[in-house]
C-alpha cells in the first residue's frame, strides 16, 4: 500500500474511486491546453522532474517527458542500464544523489516490483510510478480509464475484456483495480498458463475461449506479447498464439457495433493484434497516446502541488 | 517526387529554382541572427520539432537541435537502433505514436531510401529529409548551395566538381540536382566502380583524371569514403584511393587562386582529405557547419509556417 | 599550466588562492539561489554550454547539465564512445565543428591526460575540464574544497586525509593542489603500490596505517575504487582492501568528534566505505553532490563572463 498517496503515485490499488476521478477530470482540462496552438502552461515552471528508467522504453519516456514541458517544467533524464545498478541499495544511491541536486519528483521505472514504493519511503521527492516489474502501471491505468470514459461515459456496467499475459503484465494489473475501483466488470482471457496464481482475489471473471466471448464486451484490450516469455515453454507458439488469442480482423467483426479496440503499445501487428486491427475503426490506439500525455500531465501537476480533488 | 512539397522538405530534385532561392535568402537573415550575442528568436515558440534518427548521425542530429531550439522550438528525439524497427511498418508505427503526443514537424534520418516519403504521405506533421539511404540528404545541399553563393555570389558559370563514391552518396545527389536548377555544371570524379548507372541522366560530366582537371573548378567538394564500402569489392585500396582522388596538399595547390574546398564532414583526414587542406586556407568546412544551423533554421521556420517565397 | 587562466579552467594546480576563493565565494551564493522555490537566474540567457564526454560519467554530467540550466543557459551534449573518436585530431575536429554551430563554452571529460588543454589551445570557446585522464578533475576539488570550508571556515591548519588509490586518481591530485594552496594539511594513505611515482613532489604526508592515524584528522575522504585495476596485480584483494583501508563503522568511531567523512561517488559500498558510514552522521557526500551544483554554477558563470575577483 502506498505510505504517502498525497506524495506519490505508486499503484491503483487502494486508490479511493475519487482519487482516480480527480486525475480524469483534470487529465480532460489538459486535453483541451493540448489543442491549443501553444500546448504549454506555466503550472511547474522552475520545478525539476528527473525521469529514472532502469528499463529501457523511449515511448513512455518522451510522453513523460513531454508531459512535464508543457507543464514548463524543467526535465533531466537519466537512464541506467539494469547491470551497472544491480543492487537496490545502488538504486537508493542513485536516487538519492540526484535528489540533492535538487529535484521535485522522480519518474521511475524499474524491472523490480516494489522499486518506486521503496524510493517513496526514503525520498522527500514526490515518486510516480512508470512501471515496476509485474507490480503495477498506475500512470498507463489511468490513461486507458480515460480513454475509456471519453467513449462510455461512465464506469458502471461497462464491460471490459484484457487478453493477453495476464500473469506478468502491470498493465493489466493497474487496470484491474482501477476498473474494479470505478464499478466497471473485467473479464480476462489468455493461455490458462499465462493467467496468475492470484486470479481469485483480482475480482475478475476469466474467459479461456475468446471467440465465444468476444461480443459481449464494450471494451477489449489486447496486452503486448513478450516474446521473450516463449523460451519458458509457458507460451504457446507465436502462430497457435494469433490463432486463439490474436484480435484478427474476423474476430474483432463479431465486437458490439460501438466497442473499441485498445492497446498499451508498442503493437507486435501480426500477433496479438493484426495491422488492420490496430488501424482500423475501432482501434483508439492513438488516442490512448494522446490521452497519455495528457493524463501524466495531470498527475504531475497534481503530485508537483495542485490541489488533490 | 514530393506530394506537397509546400508541407515537407522531401529532396531537392523537382524544387523549383525559386524555392532554393527562397530557402538561401532565409537562411542568410537567420545567419545574421546566429551572429547576435543572444543569437534565439522566438518565432517557432510553442512549437514542438521531433528528430527522428534511425542511423547514428550526433552532429547532424546536433544542427537540427540548435537550429529548432535558436528558433524557440521544443525538441524532442527519438533513437532507434535499426535493430529495433526493421520494418517500414515499424517506421511508422513509431512516427504515429509520437505524431499523437503532438508533434509539429519530424526530421527524419533512415538507412531506407524514401522512408522521409513514406512518413509525409501519412502523417500531417511536417518531414524534413535528414538523409534517407542512397537517395537525398536536401539540408546538406541547401547549406552547401549557400556556402557556395557566399563566395561566388552567383551559379550561373560556376564549375563545381564532386570527388568520391557519387553512386552511394545522398549528398552528391542532392548537390547535384540543386546546383542543375540552379545553372551552375557540375562535374564527378572518381573511380569508375563508384559511379553511379543513371549517371547519364544526372546532367553532369564525368572526370576520371582528377589531376588532369582540378584547375578547371571553382568548387573542389571531398565526399566522405565509407570505408564499410572497401569490404564489397568495389574499391580500391585507401592508399591508391588517396593517391588518385584524395585531396592532397600538392594536388590543392593546383587549384585556381579563389577556388574552395568543401566537405560534408566528419573528415577521413588522410584519405579523401589532407589534414593541411582540411585546415587549409581554401578549406570552407567549418563554415559549412555554422551555414548548417543557418540553413536548418530557414529550412524548419519555412516549413513550419513561415511563407514561401 | 594552464595558458589563459581567465578562459579556462584545466587544473587547480598553479591556481592562486584569490581565484580559488572566488571560485568558493561565488558558490556560496549560488547555494543560497538553490534554496529558493524557483532556483534559476537568467545570468547566462542566450549562451550555450556544450557537454563533451568521451567517458561516460551520468552523474557529473547531470552536475553540469543542472548547473548551466539553473543559470538559464541553453545545454547541448555530445556523448561519444572513445573507440568513434580515437585520435587527438579527431577531438579537435569533433570541437571546432560543434564550436562552429556557436557554442560559448566546453565542459570536456576525456580518458587523456591533457585533453582538456588540448581543446582550451585551440578553440575560442571557454574550456572547463571535468576530468582527464589520470591529470585533474578541478570542479570536484572546488566543490570539495567549499564542502570543508562549510564545516570549518579556514583551511589553515585543517587536517586532511585522502585514503584509496592515490597514484591514478584525478580527484586526488586536484585536491591535493588546492588545499596545499590554501593551506591545509594534506596526508595521503593507501597500498604502497598505489602512491603516485611524484609523491614526493606533491607537498603531502604519506600514512601506511589508516588505524593510526585517523584519529588526527578534521577531513577523511575515501576515493572511489576502479575494481578493473585488481586485474593489474597492483591492487590487493577487496577483502584486504576493506580491512586495512576500507571506512567502517569501528574505524571512523576513532574520528575526531567535529570530523567529517567525504566521498566523491558513486561508493562502492562495503568496499572503500562501509553503508553505514556512507549514510551516517559524519557523512557529507549529499552535501559534496548539491555543493557541486553549485560550484558549477559559480565555474560557469565566472568563466562565461562574470568577474573574476
Amino acid at each position: 500500500m502506498n505510505p504517502n498517496p498525497k506524495k506519490d503515485l505508486l499503484s491503483i490499488e487502494h486508490l479511493p474511486a475519487k482519487e482516480i476521478v480527480n486525475y480524469l477530470d483534470t487529465a480532460e482540462k489538459f486535453i483541451e491546453i493540448l489543442e491549443r496552438p501553444i500546448p504549454f502552461v506555466p503550472a511547474l515552471r522552475g520545478k525539476t522532474i528527473l525521469t529514472l528508467f532502469f528499463e529501457p522504453s523511449t515511448r513512455t519516456m518522451l510522453s513523460f517527458s513531454m508531459a512535464a514541458k508543457r507543464l514548463s517544467a524543467d526535465v533531466v533524464s537519466f537512464s541506467a542500464a539494469t547491470s551497472a545498478v544491480k543492487k537496490g541499495e545502488s538504486l537508493l544511491d542513485t536516487a538519492r544523489n540526484i535528489e540533492a541536486m535538487k529535484v521535485d519528483g522522480v519518474i521511475v521505472r524499474h524491472s523490480a516490483s516494489g522499486a518506486a514504493q521503496y524510493l517513496a519511503e526514503r525520498l522527500s521527492s514526490f515518486i510516480i510510478n512508470a512501471g515496476d516489474g509485474q507490480h503495477e502501471h498506475p500512470t498507463q491505468a489511468i490513461l486507458d480509464m480515460m480513454t475509456m470514459r471519453r467513449h462510455f461515459e461512465d464506469f458502471k456496467g461497462l464491460n471490459v475484456l484484457i487478453v493477453g499475459d495476464i500473469a506478468h503484465s502491470r498493465v493489466a494489473r493497474s487496470n484491474i483495480h482501477g476498473l474494479n475501483t470505478m464499478g466497471a466488470k473485467v473479464t480476462v482471457c489468455g493461455p490458462p498458463t499465462l493467467m496468475p496464481c492470484d486470479i481469485g482475489k483480482l475480482g475478475v471473471e476469466v474467459a479461456l475461449n475468446l471467440d465465444k466471448v468476444i461480443a459481449d464486451f464494450d471494451v477489449v484490450m489486447a496486452l503486448r506479447i513478450q516474446l521473450e516469455r516463449q523460451e519458458s515453454g509457458l507460451f504457446p507458439s507465436t502462430r497457435e498464439y494469433r490463432e486463439l488469442f490474436g484480435l484478427t480482423l474476423e474476430r474483432v467483426k463479431k465486437m458490439k457495433p460501438k466497442a473499441i479496440v485498445m492497446h498499451p503499445g508498442p503493437t507486435n501487428r501480426g500477433l496479438e493484434i493484426d495491422p488492420e486491427v490496430a488501424d482500423g475503426p475501432r482501434s483508439v490506439i492513438l488516442e490512448q497516446v494522446k490521452n497519455g500525455v495528457a493524463s501524466r500531465m495531470a498527475i504531475l501537476f497534481i503530485h508537483a502541488g495542485g490541489k488533490i480533488e
